[in-house]
């Protein structure tokens, strides 16, 4: 196998639950028939990206969301990486949780957003998650028949710790649903993109929810797949939009072999291991 | 002390050694002259970067162009970072070495370049440093009344392990002796020194020798400073040419209080050590 179609879903998320996992069917619908095997939707994609939403519209795993991702992904028999949504746990902790499920709509994986974002820029941007969310502890890595997949959310692909060991773990793809807004979105998120690709020598895929200004949080959209040498190979602007993209596969190797970079890390300086593993 | 002015030499480089010693002295006085107060010169200002110099030109710890070196900053009361020169110890070893001096002209840091860089692009770079070159194997930092600078040389700077270990450390600025060439140059020098500066929080400063054509080795230029946010402050070209540039010391904790992206590491997840220490 050395070709892989991927599907990106730049959706407009809006205040109703019923709504968004309506569009986020019916977009991916779309993303299936121009041949997209392995299908991202935006963090938070059934909730507005609002403090004041999370506990509203957070569900139980195996909840109407979940249900809703898992018929969805069996239907198209595509792989769903299900961007992420409020998950609520048995003891009312909300976590900022992305479930993957396989093209028979069987959870794959399930990753908690470990790294809470929390963010007050001097005339720019400010947001607590800390407010309302509690913070995963697990490193997420998951098999496809195109390889291994890391999954990490948004604030989590700011530290590069965190990608490294998704692709000491194997990872040939970093998905970051994530929601960059209009201060950090411009100032760093084709740079984080492209960096932790060349880094890691991974495709890593970013998709966001599509720029609404009416929003009391305003995503930047720009939702993007870049190459392991560090190349955007597209990319959105703001607007609701699918983008699905055929990646050639054989491009990793080629690029590891060419610059050897993961197997020229000098373990014997310095050394990062998982603690929790 | 709330600025620093910081010069860069981006001088090129030529195959005789007296004739470079000599052009880095001019250089530095000029950036003296306007204010510099930390310069840094490139990697290899010395010598041609080339596997069939380094020997040629390589001398011991203490050697001509240390001495140089420790002249210059005395005598222009810079704090120096000798961008590299190829160092020979007892074992008849030889190393990609980075002098710094203070502004007494006292050696402070001396660091050995760690990962040797050994690339093989289809249709584009070929290298192979380890042909003739040994590894270091120490995290460089050191001290000036500027606060902590973290040093290391070119290929090192691939690694965002032994950058993040700088800004652990302590270190506000990253200094990176770079000679990138024009395959890797165009598509991956600024993104590093972008993504280094803003996932540290730290200044990051790229000085490569000046691009000659008629070289074996064709090096990149583009000598930068880059922000704590990410932002590229100031470029070269690929000429021969100075740049100083005065940079606002409070901006690091600025960025800091603003997007605390080191109080955030999950430690208790992921940890990174160093082996040697």
């Amino acid at each position: 196998m050395e070709k892989l179609k991927i599907g990106l879903i730049q959706m407009r998320v809006i205040n109703s639950k019923e709504k968004n996992l309506q569009k986020a069917g019916e977009m991916i619908g779309k993303a299936r028939q121009l041949g997209a095997e392995v299908v991202v939707l935006p963090e938070m994609f059934n909730c507005p990206y609002d403090n004041k939403y999370f506990p509203l519209y957070a569900e139980k795993e195996g909840g109407v969301s979940w249900q809703a991702m898992s018929r969805i992904a069996r239907t198209n028999k595509i792989y769903l990486v299900g961007g992420s949504i409020p998950e609520i746990d048995e003891e009312n902790r909300i976590y900022n949780t992305s479930f993957v499920f396989d093209s028979q709509g069987e959870q794959v994986a399930k990753h908690r957003k470990m790294h809470l974002f929390d963010i007050d820029v001097k005339g720019g941007q400010y947001f607590k998650e800390s407010d309302t969310l509690t913070a995963g502890n697990r490193v997420t890595v998951f098999d496809t028949p195109y390889g291994k997949f890391g999954l990490v959310i948004c604030y989590d692909f700011r530290f590069p710790e965190l990608s490294r060991i998704l692709a000491l773990r194997g990872a040939k793809f970093i998905c970051v649903p994530g929601a960059f807004n209009m201060t950090t979105g411009p100032a760093h998120w084709e740079l984080l993109f492209r960096t932790r690709a060349l880094d890691n020598q991974v495709y890593t895929i970013g998709v966001a929810p599509a720029r609404d200004e009416s929003a009391s949080y305003v995503s930047y959209g720009n939702s993007l797949i870049v190459d392991p040498w560090g190349k955007v190979l597209n990319r959105l602007t703001g607007e609701e939009e699918i983008l699905v993209e055929e990646i050639d596969l054989t491009r990793i190797e080629t690029v590891r072999e060419e610059l050897p970079l993961l197997k020229h890390l000098r373990n014997d300086v310095y050394c990062l291991t998982e603690v929790n593993k």
